[in-house]
């Protein structure tokens, strides 16, 4: 305190970093030495170990159906929790803190409740209290309509809340910390031999994001791409350099794919016999935005009649919510049946160096094909390449993947 | 819904009425047939039966002395979960229901944390849910200071958010819910043919909730007498009448001493060889306060030498607050010495009569000697007898005193 100042850091530990009272003592002396270190720190936190799970549970043995505004208030605890216990710890150290909510801090949001997107961060607060020398706890993943309502950012929301933190007070790196190394080339509990990146641009990382390798929320992602935010990936178990996400930089250049992903939380939904009339997909997805679903992969295919199906896929946690949206617009358009199945993977390979690189999606279809794994859906984008496969096939097709593009070889 | 307005009734109900999924329902249900009678309904409610406990618990591992900054914004988040789930119990049920924190309500408080005092209750966000013919779930025990930050209201802090409210919405009556069928002549775990009363005044309740009498807060009956609240006492787990604690009610006239309260959780401090100054006494109570700590009884001896000792007494939660304030005091009077102790308890007898009837407090001061009961401090009200006693010969005292009083026969 006093001193010069270094730069403006902005940390964030996840759930596993504030489980238990002796990690948030380790996270709260990790915090100061960084304090130490000359800087300004805001270190947004995520709710205790399995606590959102065990809020979650609570609201279940409730009712089935939970309003998603009563949810939101509900879950929005956890993260007040870890922010009074850190900044008790941090006091504890004798070095000043304080913690603040979304609601205080003036984390406006827009009105879709479990979901909802920062519209705006006031600094007026976080600025008055790093004045005072202060280091300042956010609570992440939550924040406020216009109406003073509480609302939360969804699965890994506090990534998102660090980076727009990070943005607004045009911080130096935003470094979130986590319990793993930094962002693999897969994931390392089914790839043993999976490498650590030094770095990854933002857009590498959307899609890794996208595509299931849950170190980082997409949003967040999306948002430090927008804003030009550095973002480290790191552990809180360790002081081993991470991975760095940040403008201009690419994994390593001569590889044409740089990481596999795979995602178990998918479920399949298809909408039979659909009339072959102009406006049913658009009615379709139309009712399942109102809903705010997100639909990730979709697939028409017209069958020898006039008839065809529809097929997508959402995120698992969507499927109730999904499933009468599309029995309705069932009913409506004449279709002749729905269908659905949870027993789904999506797998992805991803790398900047594939636009320029043809047959990359011919390799991985080979190498799929190989170990007997059927396709069900494809989709492509610029830097990627993802498949729906059998749930049960998920490890066995990464594995592969990995192995065919070499993933296990430095290139440098 | 819709139909006519009987009336406007704010329910309060207590952590152990909310403690299990179970009961939340039941709660639900309870508030449900309130608006079924016709009436609009806002509900006050704690935190789910020991979750505060547990949270101190968790603060405690952190650290011995947490800033009670952080210990109100920890401990508030007990009534969010109450809310958010007592309003998805109520959706549930097919009612319309909203949650609400008290910064949401606003509800401004002074500075004091974990101890704070309401200023101000704004109404329009209230009227607004009402207008709406929603019920509205305000969180107890919360509020914030003019800087946004959250403060709470000390234990049973709830009860006085109830009449609050109950007080700006001018609402026809405020219900108590709690797990005792009302107020009782002592508490029947003590005393097992205590009675339970009809009625009793502010004044009345006032005294006995000061005591220790533990039905409500204390601070809440002062509101409720100030703002002429009507409060209905009563169980959440029957549908017996409680009792009503209103203006102008007495306890049944023709007795003298119509209640005897104990308090287990006092601690008793002195100080040691006073030097006879004048200013001391003020000096040391100015520094309580100060730091807000409310002294209860208070004596001071003067020995056969110049010096004299002081001795008070106060709640047990702040002796480890004011330890540190009467070691300081002692190094600057230049005092010889200081005790505390805390295995001491209060009981009391309270009632109106008691002021046009001499020989109440012989008679209190008889039984307990009749029952070798040594009295350490006396303090006496216009309405109330108190002695400090040894702590186990509390239970003790209390039989003897109802006995002593005649409390166990009705007088109508």
């Amino acid at each position: 305190m006093g001193g010069v100042i270094l730069a403006l850091v902005v940390q964030k530990y996840g759930g596993s970093s504030v489980a238990t009272p002796e990690r948030i003592m380790r996270v709260a002396k990790r915090i100061t030495e960084c304090m130490d270190a000359g800087n300004k720190v805001v270190v947004v936190l995520s709710a205790m170990g399995d606590s959102t799970d065990d809020l979650l549970s609570l609201a279940r043995q409730v009712t089935k159906h939970p309003p998603e505004r009563e949810l939101d208030m509900l879950l929005s605890t956890g993260e007040q929790v870890s922010i009074a216990l850190v900044a008790m710890a941090i006091d504890a150290l004798g070095y000043p803190a304080v913690s603040l909510t979304g609601i205080q801090v003036g984390i406006t949001t827009d009105d879709v409740h479990t979901k909802a997107k920062i519209l705006e961060v006031n600094v007026e607060r976080l600025l008055e209290e790093l004045s005072q020398d202060k280091i300042v706890l956010v609570a992440g993943f939550q924040g406020c309509n216009a109406n003073n309502d509480i609302t939360t950012l969804g699965r890994g929301g506090s990534d998102t809340t660090a980076v727009a933190i990070a943005a607004v007070l045009k911080a130096d790196v935003c470094e979130i910390y986590t319990d793993v190394d930094g962002v693999y080339t897969a994931d390392p509990r089914v790839v043993p031999d999976a490498r650590k990146l030094q770095t990854i641009s933002h857009d590498e990382m959307l899609e890794l994001a996208s595509l299931g390798a849950l170190v980082l929320q997409p949003r967040s992602v999306e948002v430090a791409k927008q804003y030009a935010v550095t973002i480290h990936v790191r552990s809180s178990f360790n002081y081993n350099e991470g991975t760095l996400v940040q403008e201009g930089a690419n994994m390593e250049k001569e590889k044409v794919v740089n990481g596999v992903a795979h995602d178990l939380k998918v479920a399949k939904i298809s909408l039979l016999d659909v009339p072959d009339r102009p406006g049913v997909a658009s009615k379709l997805f139309q009712e399942l935005a109102d809903e705010s679903i997100n639909v990730d992969m979709i697939i028409q295919s017209t069958m020898r009649n006039e008839h065809n199906n529809i097929s997508f896929t959402i995120s698992r946690d969507d499927l109730d919510k999904a499933l009468p949206v599309v029995e309705k617009v069932k009913e409506e358009i004449g279709a002749g049946g729905m269908a659905f199945g949870q027993d789904v993977a999506k797998v992805s390979i991803v790398g900047a160096g594939m636009i320029t690189n043809p047959g990359v999606a011919a390799t991985m279809f080979t190498a799929l094909a190989a170990e007997d794994i059927n396709i069900e859906m494809i989709s492509t984008s610029e830097i990627k390449v993802s498949c729906i496969i059998k749930a049960d096939e998920a490890t066995k097709a990464v594995q592969a993947l990995h192995r065919a593009f070499k993933l296990d070889q430095a290139s440098d």
